[in-house]
């Protein structure tokens, strides 16, 4: 399949993130998609290819026109106070608190569009986030021109960005912005399927309310795993959007069979819909050796995930998400990818 | 008039605050509450008493038995995990997050209850915290009765902590539990007005949707100032509580004709309310030397302010919230309540 990667997600690496009640190095860093990009050159993959420039529009489909015009201004808006270290929020509009008026304070803007002290934006951000989501609607333009698959190497993350929210490491929603593309360009039916350790809560809310994009994700149980605060098995959607919204939640420490269980009813689920395009979010801190999540999979679970995908026999993008064992994390996606390609088409 | 107080709001001191991207030593400490209690004690202010012990319940009826719960479990949760620091939040439930179910891990506790990071929680958080509850409960009763007035002298402030939420310093509000416990007590309209700089974002949304309990407030524009989500000038209540809900915000640096201006009004507001008891939360940074604040009283506004409110002549409490200019703050509230004294009751 074609990967699409650029080099400029190393403009995006934050310092520090808040974690238990101190400021530690960030565990998202730019050797990720370094290890991940040498594994699927190294087990030649795909060609690999540099991703075209799209319009923001394209972004602003899927997120607040505010939020990105906030994202595109946020470093100069910060440094022009002085400031040269990350940017972190310390206040944030909860229950009860308003959205309405984005505050003219800098501080008031990164509190209203984030919601976890764990996401620095720093000079290079808004160019890699950009970058980023150029990667995943390319990915999208090839598979909807015919390619069978494609795997969006992107970074930072973005499954948990919401429609004007940053979090988890995510600023811009790869995988919405690719599956809306599917939708701009002629599939009447969308899926995405998170299989990150953590819920897609961003995807999740982009999605909430419609029947044209179904979001399906496995991942640890928000009850002790993060995001904390979505991911529940009774959140079905809303509006037009119920019955298209279904979470598979599974207590940390799950075994592998109780995770393919839930890949097997999200299978079904996925062929019912008969959807015209696919999308995975692809996180591998599903790994049991990874640093923060708590599943189990390795080597052949990964390959199993990939040709278990590829038997829905859908137009697939891949979009890379999380993935903390930085050393295995390219190996780890290079084995779904694998999994995929060897399960023929 | 009667002050209460007790040195066990010694037993909090957060060590760092997130600030603009950095952890920096709180501006809320101790010595805050020692300078005040210096002041009125040398000012002779009036007979400076210990609190008396309520039960929770009565912080219960303003604020989430959960919530409470939580706060009374907090660090011993915390420990429990091995951590020996402060605790802070760094994942919180934003617009569109659920807060329905309390997660077991505790960071998501933290982050359901908080609304920023700057409020540190450790070993004796709850302990002063509840006497800091006692000591407004305590200020109420003796008012309630029969005493003109009293001055409850707690630490950490309260202003911001809402039903079931703690930030900027706060965790209980013991103006709300004030307001409560008059109501509780035979006073059939109660009125809290917050003079403090920042928005009393905590007490607004406590008795947003009642009409028994009036809270106004003047306070730094939310647009550019902290707490930014809460404090704009149309938000009048809601439900049973429409119109009985009053915020001045004023922009940074406005002049102090300005401010009065909004006390003028607010005081006619109150009249014309035919209130049974007022409740005063008294936060000075206010004063021209603040540190974080923009606002210009001093010596000659204190007392006028204090002056105004005893024309008032409702039984009255006052509640210490913020102020951090610590040199000076003893002296300014006790030149509120020096001017509340010499107006006469
Ligand atoms: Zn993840
Ligand atoms: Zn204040």
């Amino acid at each position: 399949m074609k990967i699409i990667y650029s080099e400029r997600h190393r403009l995006h690496h934050g310092e520090r993130e808040m974690y238990r009640g101190q400021l530690v190095p960030c565990f998202e860093k730019p050797e990720r998609a370094q290890f991940v990009y040498d594994a699927v050159k190294e087990r030649k993959v795909g060609e690999i290819l540099e991703p075209k420039e799209f319009p923001v529009s394209a972004i602003e489909r899927v997120h607040a026109p505010r939020y990105i015009r906030f994202l595109e201004q946020a470093w100069d808006l910060w440094t022009a106070q002085g400031y040269t270290n990350d940017a972190l929020p310390a206040v944030w509009s909860i229950r009860g608190h308003r959205d309405d008026i984005e505050p003219e304070n800098f501080s008031g803007k990164l509190g209203l569009y984030s919601y976890d002290s764990g996401t620095p934006l720093m000079a290079g951000t808004w160019a890699a986030v950009k970058t980023g989501a150029d990667i995943a609607l390319t990915a999208q333009e090839l598979v909807t021109g015919g390619e069978r698959a494609a795997f969006a190497l992107s970074r930072p993350p973005g499954h948990h960005a919401g429609r004007d929210f940053m979090g988890g490491y995510c600023f811009v929603n790869n995988a919405a912005v690719a599956a809306q593309g599917f939708r701009d360009h002629g599939a009447e039916r969308v899926v995405v399927l998170d299989v990150d350790y953590h819920h897609g809560n961003g995807t999740q809310s982009i999605f909430y309310e419609r029947s044209d994009v179904m979001f399906l994700s496995i991942h640890g149980d928000p009850r002790t795993e993060y995001p904390f605060f979505l991911g529940h098995a009774n959140e079905i959607g809303n509006g037009e959007g119920v019955g298209y919204n279904k979470n598979y939640p599974l207590a940390a420490g799950s075994s592998n069979a109780l995770w393919f269980d839930a890949l097997g009813d999200a299978v079904r689920r996925i062929n019912d819909y008969r959807a015209d395009a696919l999308v995975i979010s692809l996180g591998v801190d599903t790994f049991a050796d990874d640093p923060i999540s708590k599943f189990q999979l390795r080597e052949p679970e990964y390959r199993k995930l990939g040709a278990q995908l590829a038997a829905l026999k859908l137009p697939t993008v891949f979009v890379l998400e999380g993935g903390y064992a930085v050393a295995e994390i390219g190996h780890n996606v290079a084995h779904v990818l694998q999994g995929f390609e060897d399960a023929g088409s």
